[in-house]
């Protein structure tokens, strides 16, 4: 404890307070609350039942974690040379290649990161954050939304801030609400005493007049900025319903408003990979790197598990009483296994989203110009958004993301060279902030559909009573199965870890099974 | 440069990349973007004007550092035993007298803060985030707003969450336009064409069904979460309009579309004081602490001010050129001068605010149970509102605002004893975190009306051809007036700065008047 007191004060010394502070943060010595009974199996003896999981993304390093815990033996297989899975954080120097022959190399300067996976993290996600907590991986507030953010439809003019879109649509509707009310034209709905309170309660929702008129409002943003003496503030003109409604950025406009969207969200400091690595300092060894898997069979009543080193290229096999398969169903699909037909048909029934998404880094023109500081401006057309950092705010340069793209009936961009793509990204953030196109250096694009060992941002099911779904969730024999593919979150990490706890749970419930029936027959025998 | 790196090392070897990064972030060494080129003054050669500054608030500081690089001699008295006025950040060990006579003495846990005054920064508030760039104050989210917070009118049921309060509303509303629409309530207004857009904008603004009714919706959240297998999300029952106006939360639900609140806001890391804090260490021993300011007289075409140390008791006297006052003005008007009579009337005529705010200390209940991280819950009655820290996430206790009393008609819980005030706030707590009113601690409370050399916490004028506000803007011969109370801002840190700004430039610009005359003068005699 001397030595780090004394470490303490040296960087006290150096650089005051703060430092001292992040420090401390940093080395998490501020304590951190009690880590959420999570518990997804009762501890256990050491029994020594074999588990090899396939696929450290979030679902077999959490699987791994939980696991041992409870007393199994596991390996941890993943074919690429890193742990993560989709939770894939590029920087300086990261290689990305893709199915179709694409190279590209990250040349990001020092320190900046892009996410180009998952990128946050929602209150609710408390799996997640829980985790975090309890490996120590520090969050900072990942700003979703920004009322300074901006909407922009090039068919329909100039964009427009967030504040502008959003209230004075709530002040037009309103007003307009407001006169049905008075024509009489919901006296079905509405007593006289809640038509008394309705027009009260529009005045102060939509900032009316008092005659109930919509004139604009500060909350859409101020033409002049108020100040000192005579400096006084001057509204804005409100923008017309007409126009807001030529403009058919709704979506973009209630997005903050998705449950998955909706402030308080968070990310990891310095890249949402931090997670996966804190799980693989815990789990060591276990994890078996460049290990491409290439047959899952049955030996006995277990497993055997073939792979080949990636690097090496020798192969080698793992034996094991059961195998938890994380690995995405669309590359899972091309591996020898003897599974039972109708998983196989199963595996081969799920078809996969994709999401490209383009990362520029530039000088930070949208803080020190348009004082807008994280959260998403939308534009019409393929690259849908412009997603600014909440990372080193204030700070000289970041990772702008000036894509992304999962909605179907963009094929066209989708199928478009890296170089095309680049071009589109970089005149959309033109037309938000003109004159700043030429500030966007260092693209990189990624597209998941063409990403080895991934084939897809996520499973795509009509619902989840889907035959594919149904069948995966429960086990074929010593195969048991988990990730996001069998959650009902779509592809958030939440459902990855959610669904390996729901799976390693079906696996002790077996092995405890197993175990009784064992020793009732070792009666039997006595 | 070998020492500073070898002691990043250091740091890295003990803590990892984030340990690095942080401390590199807190010594100021990621480069922060080039100040904003905000120069009120133009360069000048040591002219060597003196001018005395009454006040070492926001105001003061900021005219004191910007006076001193246009070459003007300066000193800031200020009568407290700390910069920054009503920038007060309370921690361990800070006494709190007021002038009813109570007296407090913090015992919050070593690194907990609490802002008693100015709390957040908004995105446009550039002034001050410039300031905070040159100065190196590092900042971090101030969470203004979050979905997960609640509402509660005890007289209308238990608690909501935010989430549900805002999209049901939105969402029923939406249904009643739709209803009022089809019987064509709104002809007069609407088109045929815009009636189409309308009905099919009201589906996605509301998230209604397809024939237009609202039944509740994801974004207002769930009754259970999805997870994985078949454990599907459930949705909540939709509170009723009905209901929503028997709450009558408007002005809590509309908060966050207030101009100086919606998101992105900013608060400085360890406290909002580290901004004045920045501003002395650069200003050094110009900043005379203790200083009671105990006469402003003329003398010749400048002044002199008295003062009284308030820790020897012994007086003293400065003369300058100008004088520049910043105190509040319930204090300025009881201290003697030489004003012109307008002038006398004009401070005698603006009365002040009052804000009382309540802080305890706590175990972060509200986040490892309730899931909320910063934001505001909102309660009915005189302590308006439960603000959750936005500091140090995941941490085991923390700072909880339980009260901020501003409104009119609050004078009775206003004139309470603090006890009183204290079991209100922790009432209204357990009214919104069941069972947790008994986890709060070590409460402390502040009345700004009441704390000395500050007697309120803003100029409350009707509108801004006041007759005090613009006599005030002027300058009386060598007394030039600033603060928060000279600009169209109210209560913010901004007006201040930005008075400072204005003043100074008008000092300036007497300055160099003065100058040319006299030169003129030289010319004719010689």
């Amino acid at each position: 404890m001397a030595t780090r007191r004394e470490f303490l004060q040296s960087i006290g010394a150096a650089g005051g307070y703060r430092a001292t502070y992040l420090t401390m943060q940093a080395l998490g010595l501020l304590g951190t609350q009690a880590a959420v009974a999570r518990t997804p199996l009762e501890p256990s003896t050491a029994h020594g039942t074999r588990v090899v999981i396939l696929g450290a993304g979030m679902a077999g390093l959490s699987a791994a974690y939980e696991l041992r815990k409870a007393g199994y033996v596991c390996t941890v297989l993943e074919a690429r040379d890193r742990v993560g899975g989709r939770n894939w954080t590029i920087r300086r120097g990261t290689s990305l290649e893709m199915t179709d022959g694409t190279r590209q190399r990250s040349e990001f300067s020092p320190g900046l990161y892009w996410n180009s996976g998952p990128a946050r993290l929602p209150s609710h996600h408390q799996a997640m954050l829980g985790y975090c907590r309890e490996l120590g991986v520090p969050l900072e507030v990942e700003v979703n939304t920004s009322r300074g953010s901006l909407l922009f439809n090039p068919g329909a003019g100039k964009p427009i801030e967030m504040r502008q879109a959003i209230n004075d649509t709530r002040g037009e509707i309103a007003e307009l609400l407001g006169k049905a009310i008075d024509r009489g034209a919901l006296d079905q709905e509405l007593t006289a005493h809640d038509k008394e309170r309705m027009m009260d309660f529009l005045r102060r929702y939509g900032d009316l007049t008092p005659d109930r008129a919509y004139r604009g409002s500060e909350r859409a943003g101020l033409k002049t900025l108020p100040g000192a003496g005579t400096q006084a503030a001057s509204a804005r003109d409100p923008v017309p319903l007409g126009k807001l409604l030529d403009m058919d950025m709704w979506s973009a406009m209630l997005f903050e408003e998705g449950f998955n969207f909706q402030a308080t969200m968070f990310q990891p400091i310095g890249g949402m990979d931090q997670i996966p690595m804190a799980f693989a300092r815990k789990l060591k060894q276990i994890v078996q790197l460049n290990s491409v898997v290439t047959a899952i069979m049955r030996k006995g009543e277990g497993v055997a598990v073939s792979y080949r080193n990636a690097q090496s290229g020798k192969s080698k096999q793992i034996e094991a009483d059961y195998c938890l398969i994380t690995i995405p169903l669309k590359v899972l699909a091309g591996i020898e296994n003897d599974f039972s037909p109708d998983y196989r048909s199963a595996i081969a029934g799920v078809e996969y989203g994709n999401a490209i998404k383009i990362a520029w880094e530039s000088k930070r023109f949208w803080e020190s110009k348009d004082h807008i500081y994280g959260g998403i401006s939308w534009v019409a057309g393929p690259t849908s958004l412009v997603w600014y950092p909440s990372d080193r705010f204030f700070s000289e340069t970041g990772i702008l993301l000036g894509a992304y793209t999962t909605r179907g009936g963009d094929e066209a961009f989708m199928a478009k060279p890296l170089a095309d793509q680049f071009d589109e990204s970089r005149r959309m953030i033109e037309g938000l902030h003109p004159g700043h196109g030429a500030d966007l250096q260092k693209p990189m694009g990624i597209a998941w559909s063409k990403v080895p060992y991934s084939l897809g941002i996520s499973a795509r099911y009509r619902n989840y009573q889907d035959a594919s779904y149904v069948r995966l969730s429960d086990p074929d024999g010593p195969f048991y199965f988990a990730g996001e593919h069998l959650s009902q979150l779509g592809a958030w990490q939440e459902g990855a870890v959610l669904s390996a706890q729901r799976t390693i749970a079906m696996i002790d419930a077996h092995r405890r099974q197993t175990v009784r029936k064992s020793a009732v027959r070792q009666h039997a025998v006595r």
